[in-house]
């Protein structure tokens, strides 16, 4: 008699992860508590084994060549796992959303209306590099009912595969099923590809990384996604700007961290107002080491500026680089900011009320700022504890997504025969 | 010197829709209610044009030899005019969603945060036959402040085009402006299809349609999709069901109105219930002239059924028809729903919580029913005054959409300098 094992399959692997999200959308608060508490400890207690596989991406790394920024983010330490176990037991501290009553209304016929917060079934992770993601997502996954599958990079392969075995381990001594964390264990791309398309089993995909990736998913995926999306920020100085508060904004949202989403790429700034604080603006650059690209006006203005290519307006520099584009009113902000905008978070500086009115009424982003660094567009700055990314889609959710994002609506009918 | 004219192309429509979205998300929730006014008094006016244009469609429809019932969706008449002018009336009385404050906050450093419900942007509707739906959409996005591209069918192409231009005529006198709508005036499948990608200048498309439409939008859009969906909906009559109310219920389902969505397609029924009420449901089957598909056990059970094949258990019949599946308890119940459901409205009745709780939680659909026909469904039903359509999907909006579902949500942060 021979014995058909079924290959590992990445379908059969998000079916397991849906039938688990089935019994893990039951389970209370406190039971999905537990279970993130126990993972924690385990992965506390593991340590050693993770850094092994750890080395072993690390060795692989340096003889792919990566640069330092990407082996700083694909290595751990005993502080980090430590780090990141912790953060399990931060996410059981937050509230639960699902099984959240949103509203309940009751008919003229009797029928009682309720719009319950329910899990959004299975998420599909896509990342790379950082194996924190692998720990984070699950956590948030989990605590608000969700089953995950998860797709890491490659570099990270030995790392991620020893974190979900021991992750897995450790929920086996729980009520939430191990099969409710799905690892695809793949280099392929294929193995991407197919997650794109497995609208039955998996209800949303989140790519977390770079916006190669985040467009493969989002312009190949029939599955819903939610984009976490490049942060091409701009900071508007009107002129009716207090100069001070001009310049420390745009210092803070250049150089505080340059390299992530929520840094400023540009500085639009009115012709008057600098005319009138050019020397204010050109110590600051030359203070804080900021290369500056320009507008043609900009060129002429600011001896230091090299002219700006159509690049610099498009992308984000992620280093102390700036453009500087010079604009007549506020309009003329507005429509750069349209044009190379991505809908991320937008600031102005003004002391003119109706400007500013005018600003973030027009401008169209996650977030709009007056007189405030774009630096604030975070989930831990805004108080949410989590944060599964920075949404700069319009649909579902927009800006820093906390655990609510994970979740949707079910329309839940007493009755007691209604008919219609 | 010859002047150069540029063709009117689907994407320059779209670019139109976007600029005029601009201004008119900054207008007040009054001038848009006149402006609604102004469009349904117009077109009120003008029937005898609109009657003429939908002759032609009839004409063609009639040599291309449509059904009566596909005749009767195309069809318009005077009522039917005054009908959907009246409905702009009826949504300039609805509450306006777009700067609504959802929820204000100050961080401990003084920074304001107020998330503010802010239009989509440029909704693009793709939709088939039913004139109707060119006004009632372009009411429900001008209301919330959205502008629309709208892309009818070819067989509706005349009636659409003559109500188009009435109502950008009528705009023409607001402060809205006409070119807030678009119509895409071409039976070019090419011409739908390039709305599907037209990320940069529509922000949302709504397939409104048959399945065909829908899942051909759905696949292949990069544009994020409001899907509505097909409704397979089950009936589960439970052990513990009682009789009257589980028949009634049933009928209501199935004849009150076969060919919509929220319409029951498959009762599923309990072994020993059924053994126990077998006389009563085939009389309720033989009064209303149902006509009766089943499992094997089915088939056994009840002298007139025939065998089910796999379509009657994964499509609608749009017809007094119904598959019966009998099952042995309330786990094989929602198994079947979760091989064959589409998510939109799931029944069970039963006299027992305990299991109408394990029902509802389970069961992954828009809408749960304990004891209820799953004809409520609805957006005129649940008292939302005007319905987009009703989603399938998790993710924004789920189950019947009202005029919130046509916007987003804007952080909008006030501070006196704050930086990180």
């Amino acid at each position: 008699m021979t014995k058909v094992v079924e290959p590992v399959s990445v379908k059969s692997q998000a079916k397991l992860a849906q039938k688990a999200s089935k019994s893990l959308g039951m389970l209370s608060t406190q039971v999905k508590n537990e279970a993130l508490h126990v993972v924690a400890d385990y992965l506390d207690q593991n340590v050693a084994t993770i850094l092994t596989a750890n080395e072993q991406d690390l060795q692989n790394g340096k003889k792919a060549g990566y640069d330092d920024a990407y082996m700083d983010r694909l290595a751990l330490s005993e502080a980090r796992v430590k780090e990141f176990a912790q953060g399990l037991r931060d996410v059981a501290k937050l509230d639960d959303p699902s099984g959240e009553t949103l509203d309940e209304w009751t008919l003229e016929n009797g029928l009682n209306v309720a719009t319950v917060r329910v899990p959004l079934g299975v998420i599909g992770m896509i990342y790379e590099a950082r194996p924190n993601v692998t720990v984070d997502a699950t956590g948030l996954a989990l605590k608000s009912g969700n089953a995950i599958v998860l797709k890491g990079g490659s570099s990270a392969i030995h790392s991620n595969r020893a974190i979900v075995k021991l992750m897995k381990e450790a929920l086996a001594n729980t009520e939430v099923s191990s099969d409710a964390v799905q690892f695809i264990d793949s280099t392929d791309r294929e193995a991407t590809e197919e997650l794109f398309t497995m609208k039955e089993h998996i209800d949303v995909l989140i790519p977390r990384g770079g916006g190669k990736l985040i467009s493969a998913v989002v312009n190949n995926a029939t599955v819903p996604v939610l984009e976490t999306g490049v942060g091409n920020c701009h900071i508007y100085v009107d002129k009716d700007a207090d100069a001070q508060k001009a310049i420390s904004i745009f210092v803070n949202a250049k150089t505080d961290r340059p390299a992530v989403c929520n840094a400023a790429e540009t500085l639009i700034v009115h012709s008057e107002w600098l005319s009138a604080n050019k020397e204010a603006l050109v110590s600051a650059f030359n203070e804080h080491g900021i290369g500056v690209y320009g507008c043609e006006k900009a060129v002429k203005e600011i001896e230091r500026a090299e002219p700006a290519t159509e690049d610099h307006w498009a992308s984000e520099f992620l280093s102390l680089d700036i453009a500087v584009k010079v604009v007549n009113d506020v309009s003329e902000a507005v429509e750069h900011i349209d044009n190379y905008g991505t809908k991320h978070s937008e600031a102005i500086v003004t002391e003119s009320k109706e400007t500013a009115a005018r600003f973030t009424g027009l401008v169209d982003a996650a977030a709009v700022y007056h007189n405030a660094s774009t630096r604030f567009t975070d989930g831990s700055a805004l108080g949410f504890g989590a944060e599964i990314g920075i949404s700069t889609q319009k649909l579902h959710a927009r800006g820093p997504m906390g655990l609510p994002a994970l979740t949707t609506v079910k329309y839940v009918m007493s009755g007691s025969g209604q008919i219609r």
